[in-house]
C-alpha cells in the first residue's frame, strides 16, 4: 500500500487511460487526446505530458516514441522492459538485478513525483493548465512488473480513468467486465471511448446504450483507425498515421471527450471544495458538540481511502503560511490511527471485500431472516461459535450495531435472571453489575448498562439501573508495568504492584485468585444485595479494556474475581429463598456473565476473543466493529443453551421479540466470513511475526529470569481456553516503553493493534477535557514524515492498526508520533 | 426476471461454460468435459447433455453438430441465428418475426425446461446420473438475443460456472475481469479453466496463483488445442481434433475438473441438506419463539434470490404425498411477498446495486464520519432534505436501522421539549404522545415510545412512557370505502363514515377540519397535561399505516387532527408558566413533532414521503428500510433548525451524543443514492403508469361525479407539500375490491405497494393469534401456479411488491391469493 497522495491538483488534469484489452487503441487515444488538448480548450491553454508507467516491448516500437512523433510533446516512460509480454514475465526474464525490478509502492511514487513535479512546475513557470496522459499497459487487470494487476497497484492515485472499448468480437462482453473491474476498485469511470470500426459487431453502438443510458457515463465513438498499414514502408505509414491525427483531432467526439475530462475535473473540484461547507450546512455530526465547530472548514473532507490511508482534502490548517499553495496536490495520505472508529480490519478500499460484498449482493440482496436461514448468516454463526472457544455459547442472534447487540444481550441475561429468581422485572428494578468508566452504546438500554457519565448527562430518558465497581487499573509507567488501585483505595485492593513485564499480570497461575478482591466484590454485593434488597440480572463487562470510557485497562485478575464471585454469589435478596441451579453442563450460576467484546474482540488485542485474556467463558458475548473487516455494521450476541431456554415457552410473548428489517443481511454476513477467514490466517500463520518477536526480543533482555516459563504455551486452563505464550502489540515494544519515559506522558498501554498514550492534564482529564487536542491536531495538519488521523479520549490519545499494517509503516507512524509529541513539550 | 427453480437437482448435475472472450475454447473444452464424464466418475456413470441455449453462425460450423462429431452425444441448441456477430445483432437483422426472437425470460424458461426434462427422464428411466453441459457465447456479459447481458439473462438459473480463460496477450486481465462479473453477479465459480498453449505469456501460470492462491478457486491447465491445422482438409482436421480428444479426455487435469465439478455439486446438495438443521442448532432467530418451531425442517432454507423470488429449498411441506421427489430440482422460485420485511425496493440480486456496493467500497471501505464528511453521505444527505419537501427539515444524522434512528429522534424531540418548558428529564418522567398499537423499533428507547403489548410484555427494561390515543380507522369493506371509530367510541369519533374513493378520505379539502377530533384530543391533553400534570417531549407517529402493530390503516384526518392540536396546545403544567415561543421560521411549537416513516416512506406507499398523504410537515423525520433500495441497514433522522438548536451548547455534554462505529457507511450510503435515484425516476416517469392507469380506470366508472375535481392537482398546502392527484397501489384496483367482498375477509386496504387483508378470525385477533397462518402455508408450499412467501401479523396478512415489481407478475399472484383463499374457505 503506497502512501503518496491522490492525483488531483487545481489547474493540472491527471488523467488514466486503461484499455478493455491488449490491441484496442490505447496509444492511439492517448496521441489523439493530447493533441487535441494541446489546442486548447474553453479558453485554457494546456501543456501535455504523456507518461507511460510501464512499457514493454523493443525499443524501435515504443509507446512513447510514437507518441513524441506525433504530437512533438514531452514523454515519460518510467521503465522500459524490452521483451513484449506482460511487465511481470518481462520482469522476471529480464537481466535486470530483481531490487531494480520497481514495486508497486515504488512504482506508484515514481508516477506520482513525475506529475507532481508538471504540476509544481507549470503552476510557478506559467498561465497555461497541465494535462497528463498516463497511459496503462494491456488490460485493466493485466500485471505490473511485481505481477498486481495493475488497476490496483495505480488505485492510491485514484486518478480519473477513461476506458478504451474492445472494437472486435467479444468486446461488448470485456469492455464491460473491464469497466466493471474498475469501478468495482473504487475509481471514477469518467468516460468509454469506442473506434468506429464500421465492422458488423457495432460495439460502440451497444457500449454507447450500456454505459450511457443504464448508468449515466457516456461513451465517445471515435473515427477508426487507418488498418491499411500492410506492405506500406515507414514513411507511408507515418505519412498516413500523421494524415488521421491531425484531422481526427479535431472531430466532434474527440472534442467532447477532452471537454468532458475538463468539465468532470472541474466539478470534482467544486465538489471538494464545497464539501465541508455544505456538510456543515445539512450534517448532524455524531458525538459532536456543533458550537466547537468554530467553521466549515473544521469538517475533514476525506475524497478516499486506501489501506491504511484517507485521503484528505488539504486545508489552509495544513499550510505554515495559512493559505494553500494550489500548485501542491488538493490531497493528502493520511495514516487512518483511529481505525476508522475501530472498525478497521482489512484495510480500506480493499478490493477482495469489495468483490465479496458484490457476489453476496449478487446473490441474494437482502434475505429477510425470520424464519429463515441462508448460507452466509449460518457459515458466520458457525464460525463465530467455533471461534470463540466458549462451551458455554451455543446460539447466535444478529443484530446491526455494538448499541443493539448490548441491548439484545442485556435483554437476554436479565430475563433469565428475573426468570430465575421469580422477579418482575416490569414491576421491580432490575440493574446490572459493571465497572466504573463502562460504556456499551447509545440506545437507551445499552447507556442505561452505564454509571452516570458525560455520555448520558443529558439524555432525557437515561436511567441508569445497576452498580459499576472501582476496580485496579494496568499500566506502563515510566518503564514499569504496574497494577494501580484507584486514589485512595489501597485498602481494598492493595497498594501499587509492580510486574516485569506485560505477561506477567495475565500470569493468572503465578498470581494465584485475590482473596482481596473476592473479598471486597462479595462485601459489596452483601451491601447491595442484602441490605439494600437491589436486584440485578446480569454481569456487563468488557474484558481488558474500556474503550470508550478512556482506554482504561483493568487489572484482568479483578475482572476474573468479579466473574468468579458474582457466579458463586446467591442473588435472590434477604427476603427471597434461593432457587435450585438451572439444570446443564454449562448453565449460568449466580448471575448471566455478559462480555462486551465490540472493541476487544475479534483480533483487535491480537486473538479472536478478549474472554481468552481473562480465561473466563462468558454466558452471552457481544461482538461487531471488526466483524466485517472493517466494511459494514453488522453483529452478534453469543448465547449460551441456558440463557437460550429462559425464551422457551408457550407464549409468543416469552420469545425474544426482537429484530430488525436488515437482521443477518447476507452481505454482511458473507464479508464477515471473508475477513474472519483472513484474520484467522493471520492469527495461525507468519504475518505478525515480525510483531511477536519484536515483543519477545526486547523482552527477553529486560527480563531472562523468568523466559523458562514464559517460552511454555500457558498452561491451558480445564475449560480449554486458547491463549498464547505471550501478550504482543503491533506497536514497537522499544517505542512503547520509550514513551512511558516522556515527560508528558503519564503512562501508556498496548495490547495488539491499541496504543493508548495517557498525557499528564493538568486541566484536569476527563471526556471534556481538551488536552492532546494539541497533539491530535499536529499530526493531522503538520506536514511532517506521514499525516496521521487519530482520535482522543480526554487526556488520552490513541493509535490502532490495521490487521494488515506492516512493521515498517508503523516505524514511520511511531517516528513521527514521537516528534510530535517532543514539539508540543517544549 | 424470469421466474424459473435454481437448476439444481440431486443426481443431475447443470454446469454453465463461460468464456473470458470470444474464442478462447469454450466448445473444445465443453466437448473435454463430456467426454470425460461419459467414462464415468466416482464410480458412477452419467448421461451427457450439451445444450448450446443461443448459437450464431453458419450451419456448416455449428457447436452443436461439433460436439455431437466427437462425443455422439445428445445436443440441443435452443436458438440459432445464421449470422456470425453477436446474438442481439444477429436477432435483429434476422429474417425472423421479432416475436420469435427471444426474450430473456423464455430464453431461461427454455433452457430450464430442457434441463429439468432430462433430469426427469434420467431419474426415473435409468440408474445413471446426469450431467449437463450448458454453452454461453462470445464473453461472459456477450448480449443475448433481447440485448441483455447472458450472465444476467441466465442468472435466475444461477448454475454452478466454469471459465475458460484467455490464453492471449492480455488475456489475464480479461479472465480476472470475466471471473469478476460472473462473482458480483452472484454466481458460484466452480473452476477455471486454461489451454496451456506454452506461449511466453504464460497466462495459465499466473492465472493459477491468483484464482487458487487468493481466492480459493481452482484452475486447471489443459494441454493445448492442436492449432496446426490450417492447409488441412476437413477430413485430416477431424481425424487430428479425434486424436486430441480421445488423448486428453485422459489427461489428469481434465479428470480433476470433472471431479472437482462433481465434488462441489455433492457439497453444495449437503450444504443445502443440512442447512435447517445446522440452523436450527445455532441461531436465535429473531421474533421467534423457538418452541413453536417443532422441527428443524420448519426453517426455510433461502438458496438465493433474484429479482422478486426467492429461491427456496423444497421440503415434504410442499409435496403431496409427503415426500421429496428427488427427480424435481431441488430449488423452487417464491414469490417475496414480504418484501424481505419491508425493504425490498429494486429486486434482489440487482446487478447494478452490487456494482455499486462494491464501488463504495472499493474508494472507502469505511470512513469513521465524527467530526468527517465524504461525498455518498453527503449527497444523500441533501438528496432526502430535497426528497422530503419539508421546509422544516435541514440536518440529517445517520444511524444504523429504524430503531436506532427512532431513539435519535426521540432523544432529539424530548431534549427540545424539556430545554423549552425547563424541564430535568433525569428526575422528571417525559413521555411521548402517540398512538394505540404503534410500534417504532426492538430498542428499549424505541420500545418504550410504545403502550404496552405483546412486544414488551415480557421485555424486563421496557417501561412505557407516554400516552397513545385511540382513533377511527379506514378500510374497504365490502366493496365500501369506510371511516370507523373504534367499539364504543362513536361519541369521541362520530359514527361510520363511508367514502366513494379512497382518495376522499385524504381530501382535506372536502372533510374539512374535524371540530370533534380536535375536542377529544384537547380535552384529552387537558385531562393529561392540566389535571394529571404529565410531561411530553415529542408526538410519535407512523404516518397513514401502523405497520408491526398490525398494518392498521389510520384515518389520515385524525392524524392531522393530532399534530394541529399538539402544535398548538401549551405542554407546560398548571404549576408552570408557559414559556416564549422559540424563534425562527420554521420552529417547533407545542411539542416537536416526529414521524417514523421508516416502514411507510420513501415511495412504499407510492411516494417519496408518507408525510405528504397528511399534508403535515413533521420537525423530526425517520427512515431507514427502503432507503438502500433493499440492501444494506442504513437510516437517518432528519431534523429541522430548532431541533438542532436544543443540542447547541457550550458543554459537550450538551450535543447529541450519539453515532455508531459505521455512521454513515459510504457503501450503504451509496447504493442508497442510486437506489433513491432509481426510484425517483420510476416515480416522475411511466414506470408505473399501468398501475395508476389501473386505478383511475376502475375508479372513473365507480364514480364520475367527483371525477372532474380529481383530475385536477390537489391543492397545494400553503407549506408547498407535493400531494398527488389520486392514491394508487401495485396491487390490481378490481382485485382489492373483489378481495374486500370475500367471505373470509372482514376488510382489506391497498396503498402503492402495500396489500393489507384482514381476515375474520373467530378465534380472536392479535399478534399471538394463529389465524391466516393456513393461508400463508398455503401459499408458500401448495405447488400451483406461484409460490408466494408471505408473512401475517395475526389475523392479517399482507403482501408488498418491491419498486420493479410488474404488473403481469402481480397478476398471477392475485390469482394465486385468489385461489387459495378460496381453497381455505371451502
Amino acid at each position: 500500500m503506497s502512501r503518496v497522495p491522490a492525483g488531483l491538483w487545481k489547474k493540472y488534469i491527471a488523467v488514466q487511460i486503461y484499455g478493455a484489452n491488449t490491441d484496442v487503441g490505447k496509444t492511439v487515444f492517448s496521441t489523439l487526446l493530447g493533441l487535441r488538448v494541446k489546442h486548447g480548450l474553453k479558453r485554457r491553454k494546456y501543456q501535455i505530458q504523456y507518461i507511460k508507467p510501464v512499457s514493454t516491448g523493443p525499443a524501435s516500437d515504443r509507446d512513447d516514441d510514437y507518441v513524441r512523433r506525433y504530437t512533438g510533446q514531452t514523454v515519460s516512460t518510467l521503465f522500459q522492459f524490452k521483451d513484449p509480454v506482460s511487465p511481470h514475465i518481462a520482469a522476471r526474464d529480464s537481466a535486470r538485478d530483481p531490487k531494480d525490478i520497481p514495486n508497486d509502492s515504488f512504482l506508484n511514487h515514481r508516477l506520482h513525483q513525475q506529475l507532481r513535479n508538471s504540476a509544481y512546475a507549470i503552476h510557478h513557470k506559467s498561465d497555461d493548465w497541465g494535462f497528463g496522459i498516463v497511459e496503462t499497459a494491456g488490460g485493466v487487470l493485466s500485471p505490473g512488473p511485481s505481477g498486481t494487476p495493475q488497476a490496483d497497484i495505480y488505485r492510491s492515485l485514484r486518478l480519473p480513468a477513461v476506458l478504451v472499448g474492445d472494437h472486435k468480437l467479444g468486446g461488448i462482453a470485456s469492455t464491460i467486465s473491464a469497466a466493471e473491474s474498475l469501478i468495482m476498485r473504487g475509481y471514477d469511470l469518467d468516460a468509454v471511448v469506442c473506434f468506429d470500426d464500421k465492422s458488423k459487431y457495432q460495439n460502440g453502438e451497444y457500449l454507447t446504450r450500456y454505459f450511457n443510458d443504464k448508468m449515466g457515463i457516456p461513451v465517445y465513438n471515435i473515427p477508426w483507425i487507418p488498418n491499411n498499414l500492410d506492405g506500406k514502408d515507414e514513411r507511408e505509414e507515418q505519412a498516413l498515421m500523421k494524415q488521421y491525427y491531425e484531422k481526427v483531432c479535431k472531430d466532434r467526439e474527440v472534442h467532447n471527450i477532452a471537454a468532458r475530462i475538463v468539465d468532470r475535473h472541474r466539478k470534482r473540484i467544486e465538489n471538494i471544495d464545497s464539501m465541508a461547507s455544505r456538510t456543515h450546512k445539512t450534517i448532524w455530526h455524531p458525538f459532536t458538540q456543533h458550537k466547537h465547530v468554530e467553521k466549515a472548514e473544521d469538517v475533514l473532507v476525506f475524497d478516499s481511502a486506501y489501506g491504511d490511508y484517507f485521503q484528505v482534502k488539504r486545508t489552509s490548517k495544513s499550510e505554515t503560511s495559512g493559505e494553500l499553495d494550489d500548485s501542491l496536490p488538493m490531497l493528502y495520505p493520511a495514516f487512518d490511527g483511529s481505525a476508522s472508529w475501530w472498525t478497521q480490519g482489512l484495510g480500506h478500499g480493499n478490493p477482495r471485500l469489495a468483490l465479496e460484498a458484490a457476489y453476496a449482493a449478487g446473490r441474494y440482496g437482502h434475505i429477510m431472516f425470520a424464519g429463515a436461514t441462508h448460507e452466509p448468516a449460518l457459515k458466520l454463526a458457525e464460525h463465530l461459535l467455533e471461534g470463540l472457544k466458549n462451551p458455554r455459547l451455543t446460539k447466535v442472534f444478529y443484530t446491526d450495531d455494538g448499541s443493539t447487540a448490548t441491548e439484545v444481550g442485556i435483554k437476554m441475561g436479565v430475563r433469565a435472571a428475573c426468570k430465575h429468581y421469580g422477579w418482575d422485572g416490569s414491576k421491580e428494578a432490575i440493574g446490572v453489575l459493571g465497572l466504573k468508566g463502562s460504556y456499551h452504546g447509545d440506545t437507551i438500554g445499552a447507556m442505561d448498562a452505564s454509571e452516570p457519565c458525560v455520555f448520558n448527562e443529558k439524555v432525557d430518558w437515561y436511567r441508569g439501573r445497576g452498580y459499576w465497581f472501582d476496580y485496579p487499573t494496568y499500566k506502563l509507567k515510566g518503564g514499569r508495568w504496574v497494577v494501580e488501585p484507584p486514589a485512595g483505595m489501597e485498602e481494598e485492593f492493595g497498594p501499587v504492584q509492580q510486574f516485569a513485564e506485560q505477561d506477567d499480570i495475565f500470569d493468572f497461575d503465578a498470581r494465584g485468585q485475590s482473596p482481596r478482591y473476592e473479598a471486597y466484590i462479595e462485601k459489596t454485593l452483601d451491601r447491595l444485595v442484602k441490605r439494600e434488597g437491589k436486584k440485578f440480572g446480569a454481569l456487563v463487562m468488557e474484558p481488558v479494556i474500556l474503550g470508550a470510557g478512556g482506554m482504561i485497562f483493568v487489572d484482568p485478575l479483578f475482572q476474573q474475581s468479579l466473574a468468579r464471585v458474582v457466579r458463586r454469589y446467591n442473588f435472590a435478596t434477604s427476603s427471597e429463598a434461593a432457587p435450585p441451579a438451572i439444570e446443564g453442563g454449562h448453565a449460568w450460576t449466580g448471575l448471566p456473565v455478559m462480555f462486551d467484546e465490540v472493541f476487544t474482540g475479534l483480533y483487535r488485542l491480537g486473538r479472536f476473543s478478549s474472554a481468552s485474556f481473562l480465561e473466563v467463558h462468558p454466558d452471552i458475548s457481544v461482538h461487531a466493529k471488526l466483524l466485517t473487516g472493517g466494511l459494514l455494521p453488522l453483529s452478534i450476541t453469543a448465547a449460551s443453551d441456558s440463557i437460550f431456554q429462559a425464551f422457551w415457552g408457550d407464549e409468543k410473548s416469552e420469545a425474544l421479540l426482537h429484530g430488525h428489517s436488515y437482521t443477518a443481511h447476507p452481505i454482511g454476513s458473507h464479508v464477515a466470513n471473508v475477513s474472519l477467514d483472513r484474520m484467522d490466517n493471520y492469527y495461525h500463520g507468519s504475518k505478525w511475526y515480525q510483531f511477536k518477536r519484536d515483543w519477545k526480543e526486547v523482552q527477553s533482555q529486560a527480563t531472562s529470569t523468568r523466559q523458562d516459563k514464559r517460552d511454555k504455551t500457558w498452561k491451558i486452563t480445564p475449560n480449554n481456553l486458547q491463549t498464547e505464550s505471550r501478550l504482543w502489540s503491533f506497536w514497537g515494544k522499544e517505542f512503547v516503553h520509550s514513551l512511558s519515559h516522556h515527560e508528558r506522558v503519564d503512562h501508556v498501554n498496548a495490547l495488539g493493534s491499541t496504543l493508548a498514550v495517557s498525557l499528564k492534564d493538568k486541566s484536569g482529564a476527563g471526556y471534556t477535557s481538551s488536552a492532546a487536542i494539541g497533539l491530535r491536531d499536529s499530526l493531522l495538519f503538520d506536514h511532517s514524515k506521514v499525516q496521521i488521523h487519530s482520535r482522543i479520549l480526554g487526556n488520552v490519545i490513541y493509535l490502532m492498526a490495521s490487521m494488515t499494517t506492516t512493521q515498517s509503516q508503523l516505524k514511520t507512524v511511531e517516528e513521527t508520533f514521537r516528534q510530535k509529541l517532543d514539539a508540543i513539550s517544549e
